[in-house]
């Protein structure tokens, strides 16, 4: 089946020009063609299952329709599925097809560069975690239109810096003071030098600023592969020896592990310490007891994001209405008192 | 920088015709060129970052280089991102790229179809997780080439059909039967009328050859739309007013809803009933106490079915090794006697 029909057996079964059968094919209502050849060479066209080669249109339009998705090597699971499957979604709606890449651990010249000049992908969108401007910086260098998805919202290189974040962590600091958890200890791995998504220097303003007589401090679990059973004994030591009111974390599997460890001293509720995880994970919801988290709407930052790219390819990024996303705390079991 | 350098600059430079630089790039040793001439052309191909222009040379060549994974619809998240990072990886090393799909509930005429026309794509691999014949009506139809990836193992159209599970089931029969855990309740989730990598009916017959003393029974909850909000009532319903030994199930969530609901008279271990979760999510390995689950090897399986693809579309299926994947049980804390 493969072998279509070609636009020239159409114009012969038409007997109209395979030029005509063009025209027809791309709308040009500049060229002028009666209502009735229209007709039916579209039916044809329908009839057959007419397809235009893509990679010949391609050649001649300099033009593809494909976006490219490029996806940070230490990328959180949940972010990363419900952001490209708002992209997916919105991309297939509009005709265009989602190519997939994974950034590699200190690849100087990703492939999704050639990808780029051999006309395979028109631009991209990059799935980010921790320092946005070092992973976009081969699409700065050949000059590839490019969007950005973080935890913080989408950005592209023109609009504004996103904020998503801001109001949540407001939101756990005005918590703690106003249920008097004066002891913070904030978790955060460091997996040899890299802090994924790290919120801490933001949360520990927004601390100083509204809860200045908290006891905050910054506990840093550092290995060398990011897993749970690397994670554990640095974690466990530091609780067996440590006593505080509520823990903060935000890496994918910590703010289970935390919440392992206090259950292990039995399960009573309300639970002490109390535990919050800021990120959306949605296995956190479902646990007993559940852990507090917050929502990132990350299925419509996907959307917005294909949209936003898209715009861009059609030099309409001007008329384009930026869009702010929130991201809203969802208390849960482990933040009752 | 998209404006690349032509192959007929590259030729003027070199003082060679355009053909010969065309040669040199495709390795052609049929041709007879100087190892200078071929060294000196590299060289400016090197120097200038030349590259083919990729919808040319697939129009010439009728052959493109990417293959389109076809997603299905209520796919599992470990599954599918264990999957397609282990094709995706793989795939890259071979200079091909990857075409995301995502399959929409009742489509008739899914897009990969118009792409594979088109010639944007060359294959695909699909991610089943039901029924198999029907999800790849579509590539039956227009002879697409295709691979399919499921719980067990990855089959071609050739190749036999794979039994990744058996041993695993076995495995938890026999267990039961050593444990002399008699009542075995067997839950599954009935998405009208779709029950997601079911295994019951295989369970069924092991647990008849093996252990026909024991007191086997299917509890089906059934849903609309398969979250744990509405897996949830059902299943509680049935825990508060049955007594049994053991719980197995599948499905993505509902193996941690049974432990939720054991754990909510107390967590006392050994715990009773056991709980066995026949899938492998990491999460399960990580929660106090942990749900013994299984391993099922998505990463290897994914890289062996882009192996697959790739050599179904060179034609060199017949001399491809065929793999068996096998599954293993891990036993955890919900299991300890």
């Amino acid at each position: 089946m493969k072998g279509n029909i070609t636009a020239k057996e159409i114009a012969k079964i038409c007997g109209v020009s395979q030029a005509t059968v063009s025209y027809v094919l791309n709308d040009r209502n500049d060229k002028r063609i009666s209502e009735e050849t229209k007709e039916r060479v579209r039916k044809v066209i329908a009839e057959y299952h007419y397809v235009p080669n893509e990679a010949a249109r391609s050649m001649r339009n300099k033009k593809c329709t494909a976006i490219g998705i490029v996806c940070a090597w230490d990328y959180s699971r949940q972010s990363f599925l419900d952001t490209i499957e708002g992209i997916g979604r919105y991309l297939d709606k509009m005709n265009y097809t989602l190519t997939l890449f994974y950034e590699k651990k200190e690849d100087t010249s990703p492939s999704y560069i050639n990808s780029y000049k051999s006309n395979l992908i028109d631009g991209l969108i990059y799935i980010s975690n921790k320092e946005h401007e070092k992973f976009v910086e081969p699409a700065e260098k050949y000059d590839i239109p490019y969007v950005v998805v973080c935890m913080d919202g989408v950005f592209s290189k023109k609009s504004p810096k996103p904020h998503a974040f801001d109001d949540v962590l407001e939101e756990c600091v005005l918590f703690c003071r106003q249920k008097q958890l004066r002891t913070i200890r904030y978790f955060s791995v460091d997996n040899e030098g890299v802090f994924v998504n790290n919120k801490y220097p933001q949360f520990a303003e927004m601390a100083a600023r509204i809860y200045p007589e908290c006891d905050l401090e910054h506990v840093v679990i550092p290995v060398k592969y990011r897993c749970p059973e690397n994670i554990y004994p640095g974690l466990k030591a530091y609780m067996d020896t440590h006593e505080f009111d509520i823990a903060i974390s935000h890496n994918y599997d910590i703010g289970y592990l935390i919440q392992r460890e206090i259950l292990k001293s039995g399960v009573v509720l309300p639970q002490h310490p109390k535990n919050i995880f800021i990120n959306n994970v949605d296995f956190y919801a479902i646990t007993y007891p559940s852990v507090t988290g917050i929502t990132i709407p990350y299925h419509e930052m996907g959307r917005y994001a294909a949209k936003l790219i898209l715009s861009i390819l059609a030099g309409k990024e001007e008329e384009f209405t930026y869009q702010e996303f929130t991201c809203r705390l969802i208390h849960r079991q482990s933040t009752i008192c």
